[in-house]
């Protein structure tokens, strides 16, 4: 069990070890970039998912701009994603080295990328400190992220699993929880705290209560570990996906890498790091967190894209598009096009358009949520051409 | 002035002498198919007006309807429509003769379309009776229209200009109305009444007031009539537009018809038939009515498409398309779609999507009026090419 001081009981001997080397000289960051975005179809979809878009009027993707949050203060940003989108990511991220993309035949869940990811780079320096950002949330400001992030970085440095919680703006009961501990002593993480437990979302009456309680953070999917204690905990909670993501790191660098991934990948678990690791390390009392106090949104629907992008003029219409040619009249509401249609919104308040080439969407902010089951019901009818 | 027998003072000579020939036997319809039906964009529009759609998931369009409803009681159809739709007037309508279509080079309301067709008719028969019935308007039952049609053609035949007016089902203030004076006696013809005025489109108050009274119909600008007695009355009230379809007429059935087509009609006036004879002809007692108890709609805007076509299964969406793959969770309205995408509506009451190659249009049945105002101001910025 950890104490509140900076010794670890629980770390490698790795770890131990690299003391010498400052944390962030380790650190190397990764990027899993996995998930379609169902709720926010027909824009984000298999073949086009929602990290590859610009959901922000930024005139960035969100894969680019996690990659900016993360580049200037990691060593190297490995990136773990489908096979499908190796073009895409490589053209968003051009500075990308070759040997920090992985490539999934399939989708895994976040357990068997984030492990693999962890396993390649413990082979080539098991001093390594990594840290996993999925490549789709909206953060800002870009600082006060990078400040938390080193926090987290010299507060894994002690032999901890740390993971970033957000600080809640509200009593969300879409996301998972944080119940933070006592204060740790770090040197370089002022606001490091232990973590009591990982908790389930929760109802909307629980919600507001955690938020009251001002000791819980919004688990946001952020861990920053050194790759040896991950490897640690994964090999104790999931011996079987540990042996998998291990034989394919040894072949990762070398002429057997293809043959190896399409034996032993196929047969991995579908588990998330959470469970995998995450969890357990909490209850072993391995886990740390460094609470967010930046701007931070998921994406997770069309509501909030109209959030995200407030309406710049008087028409009360957000509009997400290269070549938009929206006209509205008594509208409110959020449109997103591909294409350089005439749309016209009339009479319709917090409406959402989405226009595509083969799909269109019409709903209203308030059921943003339900496009997933929408998705969902096309799926079962056979539509999966759109899907 | 005319009385209530069947002899009509102000009839011409023409056609008191015919009056041994059935009246049937003379009659010759006239299909006025102009008017781009702006309420009904994007899918009505200059290159595809609303006449050339079915707008009521029957298999047909508007036009073609109105042909079925007309070709077995007249010796003759004819077709007023302007140039741009002389392909798409032929395909739909392949019986349609020759010497029966009449193309406008540009558009000049109803007054010169329906006043050439009759002067066009008249000097191939002097004694024709024509009626004139608008390309775009939904009609049932056939027979039941059809007795109204052979009332107003007996009626016609006793030199009167005759209206069919639609017994008003409630008040609308969107159409002008019908004053019925005294019932006349003409044989053939037992509902035929005297026309007291016709009468602007009323306020809510007022249009209760005609509804209550029961003695106002609705002005569908059907109207049925000796050609003589039309272009005598266009003749006193329109003298120059009379003179200009008039030497356009000599010239029609000549090798200089495009010749003088295209000298004189651009110069001829803009205004309605209602203004240049009907009115005036109501003011001379000249004017009868019968009243049409069918069913009849002018599908002027999308809530009308709405009404025409209800929902056909528990999903609550009418959907008017030839491959619609549309998807629906909690939302009514209706769908219009030229195109096989998917369309998901969620969560959204009584909505108007309209879904065209270039255009989108996102509203409510209840906005369904200020179409008419979106595209005013998409004309006004410019956007002609959704036109």
């Amino acid at each position: 069990m950890n104490t509140d001081s900076a010794a670890a009981p629980a770390a490698s001997d790795a770890i131990r070890d690299a003391a010498s080397v400052p944390a962030l000289e380790r650190f190397h960051a990764v990027i899993p970039a996995g998930g379609v975005g169902t709720r926010l179809w027909p824009l984000s979809r298999a073949a086009a998912p929602k990290f590859l878009h610009d959901l922000t009027g930024s005139g960035q993707t969100l894969i680019r701009a996690t990659w900016d949050r993360l580049a200037p203060l990691a060593r190297g940003v490995m990136v773990v994603t489908g096979e499908a989108h190796e073009g895409a990511v490589r053209r968003q991220l051009p500075d990308l080295q070759e040997q920090d993309l992985v490539l999934e035949p399939e989708p895994k869940d976040s357990a068997a990328a984030i492990g693999l990811a962890a396993a390649i780079l413990s082979l080539r320096d098991p001093d390594t400190i990594m840290g996993s950002f999925a490549a789709d949330q909206v953060i800002g400001p870009v600082e006060v992220f990078q400040d938390a992030v080193a926090q987290a970085v010299a507060t894994a440095a002690t032999g901890r699993i740390v993971t970033i919680g957000i600080t809640p703006s509200h009593p969300a009961t879409g996301f998972g929880y944080i119940r933070s501990g006592r204060r740790l002593r770090v040197e370089g993480a002022p606001d490091a705290h232990d973590v009591a437990a990982f908790v389930e979302k929760p109802d909307r009456r629980v919600a507001e209560r955690y938020v009251t309680s001002g000791r819980y953070l919004w688990n946001a999917g952020m861990f920053v570990a050194p790759v040896a204690l991950m490897l640690e905990h994964l090999a104790a909670h999931e011996p079987d996906l540990h042996a998998g993501i291990m034989e394919i790191a040894r072949a990762w660098d070398t002429p057997q890498r293809d043959e190896v991934m399409a034996r032993v990948w196929p047969g991995l678990k579908k588990t998330a790091i959470d469970y995998a690791v995450a969890e357990p390390a909490a209850t072993a009392g391995d886990v740390a967190v460094i609470p967010g106090t930046f701007t931070w949104d998921d994406v997770g629907d069309f509501a909030a894209i109209a959030r995200l992008n407030p309406a710049r003029d008087a028409s009360g219409i957000t509009v997400i598009g290269d070549t938009p040619r929206v006209y509205s009249s008594d509208a409110s509401g959020v449109v997103v096009t591909d294409s350089d249609r005439v749309i016209a919104l009339i009479g319709i308040e917090d409406v959402v358009v989405v226009d595509t080439g083969d799909a269109l969407l019409v709903t209203t902010t308030e059921h943003a949520q339900d496009v997933k089951k929408a998705v969902e019901s096309l799926k079962a009818r056979g539509a999966d051409d759109v899907l």
